[in-house]
Formats: structure tokens, sequence, C-alpha cells
């Protein structure tokens, strides 16, 4: 792709595609506003149209075109990104693809399924309700399985069932020049040549764009219990988490929220809970493994410190303290009302956790920011919501330096960036520290496939 | 890579690092004989010369140097691949990685390790046997984990915690021009751009050498417990693994022989056992879910027909049962001593695998060859070792046949035509049948990465 201006031939290419797509070929500012920004904090930047597309077949048709008038494809699922994915700072189109929303087949002997693109887990989960079976990445987002596959999204239940990375089984994309190809496939296992599934799984729409994606389900457990644990500092809860991960327990989730957290949780939700360190744990399988593994549970919580164990007694009372965690990102927000908040993303090894966040914490503590933490602990995976305005510039400047700061310990510890949002914009500063020389690596794939760079350009990373 | 022939540049290559190398540097025929073969059927073709690389630097010496004369570099490590994939059809170096066998870091909070490519399984688990850690893929080759990743193995324990593709967290790699690059880490989970991880795991050596891997590893279990059990007919057998996996018992292990492949155990074993289709299964975990689950096993499989249920009663009646599943390869070539045996590999969804056994079994019966099954039937792979005189034109074109007709077969049934074993040369063929337009994906990878085209020539695909 050329540095010249893409509108007029964004002009070609929606000239092109218009007798196609008619009506579901979008112009307006308010279309092209609601595709520009997502859920992050970047300042929104527009697509010149956008495009609704109902197929495999038209994705293939809008790709090439692009690629023949050398305009940026921008794929669009849900709007939930949160690192700028969908934004379209060199303008183009934004494929939309919600409307491709079509469950293909649920194969439920061989736990599997494929799925249109568009569909969100939610609708899945529905959809399977009488199996049996059910699809667990459990993130906080209303988001497609495809944006979810496109930035290699996880959630609560990582910690038992693995991220979309473990999950995708096989994917049909479509290349940047209208070709279309199948990886993988519906077998659990295969040695038959490059791993092209996990190559496109995380590629943030940069390669190809996923239309269908078979994925694995797994059973309903028979038994699940919750527990609700304080803890008078958050060395004891991350030493109650090492424990349990070493012991092999049945932990389904296990989530951390600190002191500053649950004091916004208790005006937020209009709780009354201790406003120190807190787990959130759930424990899935058999009624004996359940019941065998929370005892267990709850020797260790004890023996680290904990100074008050809560376990709902109904699948009510459990449901409510999800609930609970589950708002916690509305929590923060609601600490400075109307302020934007970075979300931070960092990884790192568990072992490192409770250095990691004491570490950044005495960071924080220099500045006048509000920094809330929740985390996905059984993962060494954790956000602290870096609240700021936007309009004051040294607010600005300090949320840019924490995120900068916690990156790099984080690096230095073994970890990643970013655990599950992706990078997007947001975090490209970041990949040449992350990957040294691999970075050149990714960038010669890239070019590889999409020669004419039309593929969410300028995201991940400059060419 | 040009056509001619390498031998002249070959010579080029040693010259060059013979002052390095020193008595590492072989040429010798038995040392080439010893390299040029594995454990395949393929008529064994030799390297020019073998090198015996003792760190990532020395191998990056050695590519950089077969990528300026345009010379082949194919990675050796134990010589226990299958499909010819150590094999040198255009000569070159050898480049034998077993000396690197180095373990560098254990992190037992983390459940993570560190270690060079020629480290084995069997000396990994052997090094973290104080820690209460181990590492799970259980093959039945002396492998090193290197090898392990580069066909992306598993075996008996992949059902409970999958392949080297879920295992492997990150690599040290050192690309054809001798540049040295490190891909993932040691965070469990990450969405910071391109999975190169997976990229390299199951390249076979053809973009590549991993030099380091950093692995995931495990708890060991509090409790076990083994069966064998016997049924009428195959379908008997694989509906009760069927159910089992919907259960979402705690099975670790779950192998099935067919009548033949009993029979050929009683006599290389000298065991009594019924010559029925048999599963050999093992349950591990607390000790309350073994026995909930192992209960619940045994009811299924008496629902399903299963006609004598055998439970050992120590550890080392335990071990008795799956020293005969290990030697059950050897139990089926001493059918006919002297004999060489195709091993078949491929990979269905399970659901699947009732009709795929019947209907290959009925195009062999046709045949007069003997083929015995064994199978890793949790996850829909079974093994037919297709017992043949190579000396026999048409015993050979039998053989070639009853192969290409399953992987026909898998293929239709949305499996795959190689499990666990690889590509190598021997699985070639049906790359295009099973990948489509998808293949020619992985050859502009390969050509981007590697190209002068040194490593691994002809392995997995022509370009």
């Amino acid at each position: 792709m050329s540095d010249a201006p893409t509108a007029g031939r964004a002009g070609e290419v929606i000239a092109a595609l218009a007798p196609t797509f008619g009506a579901r070929l979008l112009t307006s500012r308010a279309a092209r506003e609601q595709h520009g920004s997502g859920e992050s904090w970047l300042p929104a930047t527009l697509p010149d149209a956008v495009v609704l597309a109902s197929s495999t077949q038209e994705v293939a048709l809008v790709l090439a075109t692009c690629t023949a008038h050398s305009v940026p494809v921008i794929p669009f699922g849900a709007g939930s990104s949160i690192e700028g994915q969908i934004h379209a700072p060199r303008g183009g189109i934004s494929l939309d693809l919600s409307g491709m929303n079509r469950i293909l087949a649920v194969e439920a002997e061989d736990m599997d399924c494929t799925v249109q693109c568009g569909v969100t887990r939610q609708q899945l989960n529905e959809d399977l309700r009488a199996t049996g079976l059910f699809f667990p990445v459990d993130l906080g987002a209303h988001a497609t399985l495809g944006g979810m596959a496109a930035t290699r999204a996880s959630g609560t239940t990582t910690v038992r069932y693995g991220s979309m990375r473990e999950l995708v089984m096989g994917l049909t994309v479509v290349l940047p020049d209208g070709q279309i190809v199948r990886t993988g496939g519906r077998a659990r296992k295969s040695s038959a040549g490059y791993d092209l599934t996990h190559l496109f799984v995380g590629s943030e729409g940069t390669l190809g764009v996923m239309t269908e994606l078979t994925l694995r389900l797994f059973g309903l457990p028979a038994a699940q219990q919750s527990l609700l644990c304080s803890f008078p500092d958050l060395d004891s809860a991350t030493r109650t988490v090492v424990a349990a991960l070493q012991s092999g327990l049945c932990l389904n989730r296990i989530e951390l929220a600190d002191a500053l957290q649950m004091t916004a949780i208790n005006r937020y939700s209009k709780t009354d809970l201790p406003e120190t360190p807190t787990l959130w744990v759930e424990l899935t399988g058999s009624d004996g493994a359940v019941a065998h593994d929370l005892a267990i549970f709850e020797e260790l919580a004890r023996d680290a410190g904990a100074s008050r164990i809560e376990r709902p007694a109904t699948a009510e009372a459990a449901s409510h303290i999800w609930r609970i965690r589950h708002s916690a990102l509305f929590a923060a927000r609601a600490l400075r009302p109307g302020i934007k908040g970075i979300s931070t993303d960092v990884c790192v090894p568990i072992s490192r956790l409770p250095d990691c966040i004491r570490e950044i914490q005495s960071v924080i503590a220099e500045t006048s920011l509000l920094a809330p933490l929740i985390g996905h602990v059984g993962d060494g995976n954790f956000h602290l919501v870096l609240l700021f305005d936007p309009a004051d510039p040294d607010e600005t400047a300090q949320a840019k330096r924490i995120n900068a700061a916690l990156v790099a310990l984080a690096l230095s510890m073994g970890g990643t960036c970013t655990g599950e949002h992706g990078v997007g914009l947001g975090k490209k500063d970041y990949m040449a520290a992350e990957h040294g020389p691999a970075l050149d690596l990714m960038r010669r794939i890239k070019r590889t496939i999409d020669p004419a760079n039309i593929m969410n350009p300028g995201k991940i990373f400059d060419l």
C-alpha cells in the first residue's frame, strides 16, 4: 500500500461494492462512528464506509476488491475490543461480520461445533443448553467468537479450560487476495504440517478474515461451589492461589480484587464486603471432587491467613457473588464518573505476581491516580483500571507512564504486555521490547500473506 | 537452492565447519548410516556429514554456513522418527542435537521448565522426581523433547494433558540465516502478536532449529487406578470411550487394542488375556475423585457389554498391564519376525472411530496382510501395524494401498492423515488432499523463512 491518502481509492471500492451490498454498505457518519472506536480509551478514527457481510463469499469479494485498490479492511465483530483493534487510522472499509451469526453444526458426541464468526459466546451457550455441553471462554464483554479468536481472548475460566488459543480447532479464513482456505479440522490432534490455525488466532485481522470457527465444547459439570475469601494482604491471597494450583484442585475460576477494588464494589454493588484483598473461587466437577477439593482449598486459605471465607449456600447466592465480580470494571469506573480508564493487561509467571503487584502499586502511590485491581490470578493476569481525565495532560501522562512501567516490570519478570486484550494500537510500542528479533519474523509473515498491507494496517506493528 | 547435486557444496561446508567442530564433525559411513533412517520403514538416505552441536551458537554457525553454500540441514534428535523426518534425500548435514541435553531451569512454583532440545522426556522426568512435578507427554519411543516438538508428538496421556501443541510455552529458534529468536515465554497466556511458537511446533525442522524449549509441568496426582476391560466387539469398546469422555471422568489414559493385537500380545508378553477388543484405562486425581469415577467407568463399560474388567490391586500389577501396552508395537512386529511394518496414524472425530475401524478392517480382510490395531482412542487416533515383506512387491503394494485407503477414509470423516507421527516423506502425498489451498499458504511461509530451502528440504511438501 502506498502512503497516499486512501480517500479516493476508498471511493472506488465503495463504487465497486455498492451493486452487491446495496443498503448493507453504509457511509453515514453515525455508522462510521459506531464502527470506529470500540471500548478503547484511544480517540476514535473512522473508516470510509461500513460493509455488512453475510457470507464467506461476500468477505472474499470485499477483500479482493480492497486488495485491487489498496484500501484497508478492518474486521468488526461486536465492537468490544479495548486496544483500538477496530479503529481505522488509515480509513478504509470496516467489515462488519456481526450478521454472520449462524451456528453451522453442533457435534455433541465429539464435543465440538462449527459457527460463523459473528456468533457471540452467549448465543452459542444458549443454543447448547439442551445438549449438556458448553463453550467455556467467559469474558466480561459481549463479544463475537470471531473477535475473541482474533485477539486470542480468555477470561475467568481460562485457568481450567485454556483460552481461545487452546479451544479453536479449525478455521475458514479469507486471505487478503480473496482466496478461501480451511485450516485445522475436527480431529482432536494432528501432526499434518504447519499449524495455520494458531497463526490466525491472535493475528487481530492483520492476515485475513476468519469467517468460520470449529470450537471445542465441554460437558457441564455435575457440581459447583463458589467461595469468597478475604485476606489481610495481597501476598496471603496469592500464596493461596499458588498452593491451590500446585495441588491440582478442580478450580474452575479464581479471581482476585485488591482493597481499592473492593471499596469500589461496595459502593457500586451496595454490598458490605471486607475492603481487603479478596479471592472469588469456583470449584467444579463431580459432587465428591468438589466437596473434597473445597475442604482442601479452605484449609489452604486459612493457613495463608484468610480472615473470612463466605460459602454461598444456594445457586442464587453464588450467582450474586459472580455478578459482583463481573461488574467490577463498571464499579472501578464509577469511582470517578465520566472519566476514562486505561485497562492494563500484563500477565506474568504466577510466582512473580505478588512482586509485580507490589512494585506497580508503589509506582501508583507516587501519582494522584486511582487504580483498582482485578485479575485472573490463576493465570498470572491482572488488570488495573487507571482512571484519568483525558482533558488533563498531567493525568494522561501519569496513566500512560504507569502502563509503560507495568509493562517493563512484567517483561523483566518473563511476562507479556497483554494477557488477553491484544495489541491493536495501544500496545504496539511494547512489541519490540517483548519480542526482540522475533518481531521482524512476524513482519516477514505479514508481508508474505498480505503484500498490499490491506488487512487492518498499522495494528500490532508497523511495517 | 538449485537442483544441482549438493555433494560438492557439502564438501565446502564440511571444510568450513571442520575447524570449529573437529572430532564432532563425522563423515564415516557408520555415523551417516546411523543418522539416515530412524525408525521408518522407508529406505535410508544418508547425509554427507554429521555435526554434533553443543550450543545454540554452534547451531547458528552451521545454519548460516549451510545457507551460504545452499546445503541442506537435517535436525536430528534421538532418531526415533517414523515418517522419514531425519532422512537426507538431498544429502547435506545431519545436525545431531542429542548433546544439547541440559535442563536449564525448573520453576516449581510456576510449574514450568526450560530445557535444551536434546533432553529426553525420560531424562526430564527423572530430574523432576524430587519436585512432585512431571512432564506428561508419554509416547512409545525414546525421543528428545526437541524432536517431539518438531513432530507435534503426543501419546497415551494426551486425552488428559494435550500434546506437544498444548505444552510448549516458548522456544529459542535458530532461523536458516543463523539469526536466533525467542518465541512465546513463561506467561500462561498472551495476546501479544503472532503465535510463532505454534508455527515452529510441528514444522519438522523445515523452518529452523528449536534449540531450547519452555514446557508446562503438572503436579503428580495423589491417586491412580488402572483397569483392563475386555469387550465382545470394537463398537462396545468405543461406545464406552465416548460415554466416559462425555461424563468428564478423570481419565488419564484410555487405549484400545483389537483382537489380533491381543493375540500378538499374548504371544509376545506370555499373557493369557481374552483375545477380544480391549481397553486399557487409567484414572488419576484425588483419592475421592478416582474412586468415584472408577465406579462410573465400570458401570459404563458393563452397560456397553464389557465381558471382563480386571482391576489391578497393586501398583506393580498396574505397572504390568501398562508394560504390556507399551510393548504392543514389538508384539505386533513379532507376529512376522524380521518383517517391516508401516505404522498408520490417522486421527478422526471420536464418533467416527467405530466406522473408520470397521471400514478399514474390511479393506484389510481382502488382502493377505496382518494388521493389528492399537490406539489412543480417547483422541480418535489409532495405529495399524501393516506387516509386509519389502522384498515382495505385491505385499508392499498392498500395505501402501491400505495406508492410502485409510487416509482417504479418515479425511472423508473430517480427520487427519497423521495424529502424531508427522508428515516427513511418508505422508507428503496426502497433504494436498488434507489441506487444499492451505498447503500453498504453508509453502509461502516456508519460502519466506527459508528462501534458500536448506532446512530439511523435501519434507512435509515439495516447493
